[in-house]
């Protein structure tokens, strides 16, 4: 439980209304109820807060004075929201121990406060870090290592010598270390096996979605830098390396040899070819095809077109029966004009 | 085995023939032999049912008189066949009973008739109907509910607090309630994580395809309603709203906050931007990018046109170096015109 | 290690310089040192060779007179390097033996020199052949068959009745003969489900990325051909059947029917209708949506034209604003005209 001053120092806000109000939970502005606070997300909501039931309504500046209603005023009020949630529901880490069912290998090194569920499977030589989570099924390889706090769900496979960060979060499925795609055909066509050597490195605050795969690199390593974010079932080949915050949204294939700038935007279902370069705080719209660089902070849809480029295409792509009626007018009137002439 | 006026009175159709003809199988047309029941699903079919060997073939009326064949007769021919194949295949549900491997936290509650494979993990309070069967490395998470008669296949992973309903069936490596892909970039353009604090609903007599990922919702839930079927690799995002009877294919993405409707059809690698609603029994072809609503019973291709639009501007796309063509011969022609008025 | 002239032979290439040069690694270009062998893949490598420390580098014909280089000289000097790294790098297989954790059920015939790593559970009549590796979390169904010398990777779900062949590969988290999806509506919109009595069978030197979802067949088997290579996160329908050596790249989809020739490439994130047949050695670019058969020897990008006319189709739709301009001054210049003569 947080009063409404204190939530507003906790979030970095702004308050208005009554400073002792109690708030104990976060909640969507339509089931907001008394003890809730919630957020104002555009006009729309905005034009509705005298309405909502919750006790602290988060809005961008500038306040409302009309309304009756408890206030956070932050400059950033998703940001202000994404906080004022996690300060009223976010559990604090408690470590439930070692499972009886624990099976490790040769010479693992264990943190302190471990969680480890029943059925996970270490390899030789593993190093877990302190406070770390590992969910029944999961399996990591020999020499991985797993930094502090970091939670792996149920079910998850980390292949050898990969190195997780700290505070990393790894949902259930996802794959990480499995060998990079690379063959040569030979002289008949049988494709021969290029080995994979390198590994996969995901640094610290990144999160990994559901069913991800995230190959090893060839020689060198796969890399996610500090703080990368991946919804669920995204391909990230071999080599391919991803700057700091870049979110990446579901089923999005990063070819191999992807260079990815911090601070970037993928939309679902993005493709890239091999060894494209997408600058720092690009954003790719959905199902875009990256079939070259990308500069910084550009925005890209479609076949990888500059975006406004693009949106005229797709503009006119949908006008093309009309634009072919114009064009048949034009050369009947033209046809016509010919006629006149040739008389 | 059934004979052939049993099996017509089973599947609702009409028998011509030798009504004692025993049938114990179901086959494919080409593969079809004696004691078979097979499908003629088309007029190429039809004009072959007098070379096929199975013993009975379903079509729609009207019968084909000049055939010497036993015909079960039925207005939608496909339907007939698949309840042909479950009298004929359908294996009776026996219980295996529950593994000595099985691993339970606290307080869970196990029905009748249980099949529990080995290397089955329960959370706490977790709630098992009656004949629920769970294949090895099942991990279902604390205070879940699972219907009577559900299986859920190897590997499978459920997060907590999530309600499955009766006779749905999860196929393996499926990852149920992961957290729903929310963060906020801060100032500094980290990465914040919004907390996800709903679950999963899934209701009745849906099936849920391998390696599927559904997120659990933000606040409210990511719901199934009943018989949704979802193919393998699907992605739903959170507080998605899956209408009745809706069948999706392979690779599609839901963003956060689809509402699709009832009996709706999504094909292969679809993807939905967020907060997007398709009306019911919408069609959505293969690849489309769903980017505004959908009006109930419209067929949608491309870039979320109109079928019939986007049909015409794909065949133009298609046509475009033509178009281009004639484009340049009316300049050519304009031009000339020009030069005989400036003469 | 092997000395220059070893490797050559080894990899079938000649070889310019010290014949007793020890090399002990392979390594990419830019990282190599003494005791590597590395490749120079295109013109802009040749022309770096002298400032390349490795000991040995692989090239095209013709030799690089003027450098003081050893060289290894190959047709095909990919293959030559992908022999290079296995004749290095390949790890010869070791038996780790038949953990004490492994669960069977009845009547599995195992064949020697296993490495069954903890928590692997088969059903009943299983059959491995000899030098199997299964890693932690396998689960392998009722009478299926692996084949000598194939490893199956950690949390891998093989359904009953599958047939893996021999020096197969099946990377984590992959799910083999789940149901195929086939559902027909009844009169009032409830799935009837088309039950899936066919297998999957997998044939010798496939490998299979990690999280894919290969489904059984209708009636018949779904069928991977020898030497077939998928990447990760691909969705193979019911009743497919793909070709000798055929490569398939990240989060493609083949819709069921789908029968692929041999030596065909698919990229990433394509996608089949039903019941396509594609060619022996086509090619697919990436996200084309193949709505056609596609004949032997061509190249298809786009939705399935051939690649030619796509590529001139999709350069206007770039121009298409262009486009639109020329016609706006063309039906400006006719009105003129018209204005003239109504004069």
């Amino acid at each position: 439980m947080h009063t409404l001053a204190e939530l507003a120092q906790h979030i970095g806000a702004d308050w208005l209304g009554d400073a002792e109000a109690e708030i104990h939970r976060a909640q969507a502005f339509d089931a907001a109820m008394v003890g809730d606070v919630t957020l104002a997300a555009d006009a729309a909501y905005r034009a509705r807060v005298q309405d909502c039931a919750a006790t602290a309504i988060i809005i961008a500046p500038p306040a409302i004075e009309s309304a009756t209603v408890n206030f956070l005023i932050a400059k950033h009020p998703k940001l202000a929201f994404a906080r004022a949630i996690q300060a009223l529901h976010h559990q604090p880490y408690q470590a439930t121990g070692i499972s009886g069912d624990f099976i490790q290998n040769k010479d693992c090194v264990l943190g302190n406060e471990l969680s480890i569920h029943p059925r996970v499977t270490l390899g030789n030589e593993v190093v877990l870090g302190n406070r770390v989570t590992l969910h029944p099924g999961v399996v990591i390889g020999d020499r991985c290592r797993i930094g502090d706090d970091t939670i792996v769900y149920a079910n998850v496979t980390i292949y050898e010598d990969c190195e997780i960060g700290n505070r990393v979060i790894i949902h259930a499925g996802a794959v990480i270390g499995a060998a990079g795609f690379g063959f040569v055909p030979d002289e008949v066509g049988t494709q021969v096996k290029v080995l994979q050597l390198g590994r996969v490195i995901i640094e610290d605050d990144c999160e990994i979605g559901a069913n991800c795969a995230i190959d090893r690199g060839g020689f060198t390593d796969t890399v996610l830098r500090r703080g990368v974010k991946l919804d669920n079932l995204i391909q990230v080949g071999h080599n391919s390396l991803i700057g700091e915050n870049t979110v990446i949204a579901a089923l999005t294939g990063l070819s191999g040899g992807t260079t990815v700038g911090r601070n970037c935007t993928l939309a679902g279902q993005v493709g890239t070819h091999q060894h494209i370069t997408i600058g720092d705080r690009a954003m790719i719209l959905g199902q875009a095809g990256v079939t070259k660089n990308i500069a910084a902070d550009t925005v890209i849809g479609g076949m990888a077109q500059d975006y406004r480029a693009w949106r005229r295409s797709q503009v006119l792509f949908a006008r093309l029966p009309e634009l072919q009626e114009r064009l048949k007018r034009v050369e009947k009137k033209l046809a016509l004009i010919a006629d006149g002439k040739s008389d």
